[in-house]
């Protein structure tokens, strides 16, 4: 079957999952944890088959950290499932209940999108936590990893499908493409797949985006601000920005530029460069910033002179953009020109200096006195994370489960019709019921 | 300047009109009530300039009543003003606040989304309208109407625009495209648009969604179904047909087919047949049905059979589809499939057939015992429409003023970094604070 075919089916079958009950999706959660746990022989053996052609093909250590599925990894995953079973049926929520008139009720209920298409970096974890949620907001699930642990996605697809559809779950429930040229056949079944949910290099997401009409949640650029105020906390300021530019250099969370209020660059510099050498940060600026920073001695990056275009610039490495700003409203038209909208943080004691810069820019979060480090659905509580969208439109920023569902209006009537209400014959009285 | 250099300036003011407080914006609605009433002679005068294009064009009568701009649609103009000034403020609102840890409080503020682009039909009325709603909002707006009203809307943009600025707004809240051609220069303006509310024709509104990266909410089609199940009341079902039908045919809310149950079919189309001969309703089917209505004596439209591809048909005309069907379930496998996913109604006195269907079409409206012609935020007690969305992310259905609004979150912490927390130094509490 083509996947065309198969994103057909899944939308026919998109009303009877999102029909399934909360038990339903519960005990093929459950079956999936169970079914994992009793084959981990056979996904490690493919594991460990992934990992000998990442060897082969002489891939990074950090890489394949990400590739391995071990008994660490399983049990982290089983923990996900469960913390997933444990959250509350996010379907059949009456969002709103109103009264237009006697006997006419109208009701916003909460319902699964229907049918998901994620595409996710090679990492067998996330299919496990993908289907999972998927499952459970009752979606229909559309899924292509990467393809260096294809064994291992192999496996854990097949246990994972064999075990929700055992539970009572529709048979099109979940569908995993393999070959990478099932993507660009994805991105023309609009008609079928209501989102896709693309997750990797800036490059490949804005590919998905350009290359496609059904609507896309995610984030392409992650070029984060910290600026730090002539009334910041000087050493905190060190910390929160060796954290934010080093805690994990490559999340879209990282620092990529950091802003310095003129009124103390003098003062900061030095302290700022001791930090950055230690942690090995190296960093870029343009002409007058250079000159600040080679006076205090940091680590210049190679090609070190920006030009103003280059503040665009997403390292996802241990190298910093820096900038010397004339104080927070030099730093705002900054970030809003130059940023991606997804987190910027302001170092500084002063309430009303915060409390503008919170309102000003103009991005998914705005942080004041911590590390932008923090934008993530797991520390914002959400339990788990379906991805980080800059879009302004649905949800914005880290995306938990309520980024997969939208809602429906159902309207019970007792034979009203529109034209009695237009020619004065019957009138809305309103009355919120909830 | 170029719509997009008017575009870019309104993006750098867009926090400033965010930031602006609820009395601001109230006294710029209240200034442009005032203006209105007080320049109502330049602006009647305007108005028979674009009447007396219309005439010279031999414009339809139908189409001349929307360009119409009188004492009468004035005074509802001013009517809603005064309910959009009445509406409590939507920015600001906490819609989440939460201790992640001590001295580390997440908040989901709502915001304005910022600059949006609207364009509508010919009709004044619609200009003041929008302008209200964004400027209540806080969004930016760029707005483009129909060519036929040109005059009446550059009278009615400029008293609008110089109330708004005199009340303290940026100088770039509001721009008025009048040159067809901005409207393809407006599509390119990603960089600085947030949103496109395209209102008009199928063909129109789908030459917006394919021919631009920014984000579109509205609905092409509006291929509306009511299924006459054989639980139904038949006589309150055709009162409800003959309404969804005939009471503002051109609307998108319309019904343009109409499911019949085999069961009842000999017993209730000879009974529609009358209704719809009164009204003028013609009629098409597949093969089965048109045999069926030729038996009842329906008028026919010209080309009355239908091949199954033809059920898509939106017609805006006194035309309906008729297809007899085998119950619930073929009606909803039809609506889902022929569909456009904006409301649909099932006659029922069945409870369990009509819970079926409210589950199982995935449609913004499923209604039960009551004319498709609710759709409409007006109905809904929205207070303001903004337009109807068929898209399932953000908005769905009749969108009042919310969906003009985003969020952002804001993060407050006291030097926290996320190395404590990856390092089990610190810990996350999670106590939702509303």
């Amino acid at each position: 079957m083509t996947i065309q075919e198969e994103a057909h089916r899944m939308k026919l079958a998109s009303p009877l999952m999102a029909a399934s009950s909360a038990e339903e999706r519960n005990r093929a959660l459950a079956e999936i944890r169970d079914a994992l746990t009793g084959h981990k022989k056979e996904i490690f053996d493919a594991n460990r088959a992934d990992l000998a052609r990442a060897d082969a093909d002489a891939v990074s250590d950090s890489v394949k950290k990400r590739l391995r599925f071990d008994e660490k990894k399983l049990s982290s995953v089983l923990a996900g499932i469960d913390q997933v079973m444990s959250l509350p049926d996010p379907i059949g929520k009456v969002l709103l209940d109103r009264e237009l008139d006697q006997n006419l009720e109208l009701r916003r209920v909460r319902v699964p999108i229907g049918v998901i298409g994620v595409i996710f970096e090679a990492r067998p974890d996330a299919l496990v936590q993908i289907s999972s949620l998927c499952i459970k907001s009752g979606n229909c699930a559309i899924l292509k990893g990467g393809r260096e642990t294809k064994e291992t996605n192999r496996i854990l697809f097949s246990i994972i499908k064999d075990a929700a559809v055992r539970a009572g779950l529709p048979a099109s429930c979940l569908y995993q493409a393999e070959a990478h040229s099932e993507i660009d056949e994805l991105l023309q079944c609009d008609r079928d797949v209501d989102l896709l949910i693309p997750r990797g290099s800036n490059a490949f997401v804005r590919y998905i985006m350009d290359h496609t009409r059904i609507p896309v949640m995610g984030h392409a650029d992650g070029v984060c601000h910290t600026y730090v105020d002539r009334d910041a906390d000087q050493d905190a300021a060190l910390r929160i920005l060796v954290d934010a530019k080093t805690q994990y250099a490559a999340a879209c969370n990282a620092t990529e530029t950091v802003l310095i209020d003129r009124a103390i660059a003098g003062y900061f510099l030095p302290k700022l460069s001791r930090a950055f050498r230690e942690e090995g940060v190296r960093v870029r600026g343009n002409q007058e910033s250079l000159e600040a920073l080679k006076k205090a001695d940091f680590l210049l990056a190679e090609d070190p002179l920006m030009q103003d275009e280059d503040y665009h610039k997403e390292y996802l490495d241990l190298v910093a953009s820096v900038k010397l700003v004339d104080g927070v409203k030099e730093a705002v038209s900054h970030i809003n020109r130059f940023g991606s909208h997804h987190t910027d943080a302001i170092l500084t004691e002063n309430d009303r200096t915060a409390a503008y810069f919170l309102q000003m820019v103009d991005s998914a979060g705005v942080y004041r006195n911590c590390s932008t480090r923090f934008a993530d659905g797991f520390r914002y509580g959400f339990g788990a994370e379906v991805g980080i969208s800059t879009s302004k439109l649905h949800a914005r920023g880290p995306v938990g489960m309520e980024g997969l569902m939208t809602y429906k209006y159902e309207l019970i009537g007792h034979g009203q019709i529109v034209g009695d209400y237009a020619d004065g014959k019957a009138s809305f009285h309103f009355r919120d019921l909830i």
